[in-house]
């Protein structure tokens, strides 16, 4: 391994998975009858927010792999059902993707969706991050819904 | 640039600066008077939460560097100005300590605190995540107060 290596693509995957997990775990844990409807502060669903979700993990690594970037689509799904299967399916496509994508790239800047440029690697902690910031969110709404939320720590 | 790197340490280094700056831009935003009373849901004060943070981060990086691990000792701040105050020592610290791990060590797993067991490019994503995610808590809270949040996006 690189001395200048913080962590291998392989690692990332893993480290994205895990969290992909637990935020499942959290959609799980809502009534279903909050999911897309309960909200604080006048803000989104946390149904609404896993549709935004979708419409960048896939989509992302898509479109690294293609370099085709397609308009932004958030996910259809209304209920917990729904939302679990297009969770489920795009947790199988990203580890299908994934290592279609050659390292080397992770550090070059790039222009994802036509319109956000940064480093690859960047790219991709954002969207990772964006579903941290939301799940954490959704713990808030649990927790006011009355229904203790899954470990943080938990991830396999 | 090895292969098989998705990010170099240093790019790390400045992800994690990034949420801290963000991290920043919360807690600036929390009326005082509501930064360490107010919560949802029987949860803890955003200003207990970066109580927390702080307990993590120079921390982890103290004890990777030294191999010598200290109890866990959160916090102590009690109002804005003091939080703020032990966020910007600790941002200094972060960036002074950071390049003194050999990025060979990365992928060791280690034992941090003498207690949570991983590899280490995994315990230092651990503590950043848990920054996101109480953060994003955090954006709960302000929201449910009136106060529009910072940016997600914006990092510098």
């Amino acid at each position: 391994m690189s001395s200048t290596t913080f962590m291998s693509p392989e690692a990332a995957l893993e480290h994205w998975q895990g969290h992909r997990r637990l935020t499942r775990r959290v959609i799980e844990a809502f009534p279903e009858d909050q999911l897309f409807s309960f909200s604080v502060g006048g803000m989104r669903s946390f149904g609404e927010m896993c549709n935004e979700l979708l419409a960048m993990a896939v989509p992302m690594t898509e479109g690294t792999v293609s370099e085709a970037w397609g308009s932004y689509t958030p996910g259809k799904a209304t209920s917990k059902s729904a939302l679990l299967a297009a969770w489920d399916a795009d947790t199988a496509k990203l580890s299908a993707l994934w290592p279609k994508i050659p390292a080397a790239r992770f550090a070059d800047t790039v222009t994802a969706f036509d319109a956000y440029t940064g480093k690859l690697h960047d790219l991709f902690l954002y969207v990772i991050d964006n579903e941290i910031h939301h799940r954490g969110q959704g713990y808030v709404y649990l927790r006011a819904l009355g229904v203790e939320p899954p470990p943080f720590y938990e991830r396999g």
